[in-house]
């Protein structure tokens, strides 16, 4: 899996695929974030949005990992919550597909 | 300094104008908080915020540290920073007063 070779052609479709997944957990994170911040009424309220915070920061810079060696469970994850579609993946070779879509179902 | 003893009245005084400053700064910092959170406009404005009130976070626990041991000092820096003021400190020891305007001029 980690020898899988990347195409030029493929590269540009992964990080297309990548930064579109990338920029909407980003948004609804945001949007949360400016909820909860709104919300906030006491103190305690406030170190939890941090917390929260911290804890989405580490969990999108573990899932969202481009380095060819780690891209496709990476959309193998994205795919399986939902992020992308097997559309959006066409143009992939079925090297890359098949396990993308092994890893989607685990 | 570290072998001052406090009277139960001493104690009280303590404790009220600690709490007083701590609650009128975490409040500001509420404040803050809500405001920038509301102007974020990109996940690095986000993220910022994180930044900042961790800091915001770790700095109020270090400053407001209600150890006998450790309140002149603390209590010096507030007055230093016009977080309190000598009246609400009236009812302290000279002893302790002493200490608190030394740090203060520090």
């Amino acid at each position: 899996m980690h020898d899988l070779k990347w195409s030029e052609r493929e590269k540009k479709i992964a990080r297309r695929v990548f930064e579109a997944a990338l920029h909407q957990e980003l948004g609804e994170v945001m949007a949360e974030f400016k909820e909860k911040a709104a919300r906030a009424e006491e103190p305690d309220d406030m170190w939890a949005v941090e917390g929260w915070l911290a804890q989405r920061r580490r969990d999108i810079d573990t899932r969202y990992d481009f380095r060819y060696s780690q891209l496709v469970i990476v959309f193998g994850r994205l795919l399986r919550e939902g992020r992308i579609t097997e559309q959006q993946l066409e143009g992939l070779g079925e090297d890359k597909l098949s396990y993308i879509g092994r890893i989607a179902t685990l």
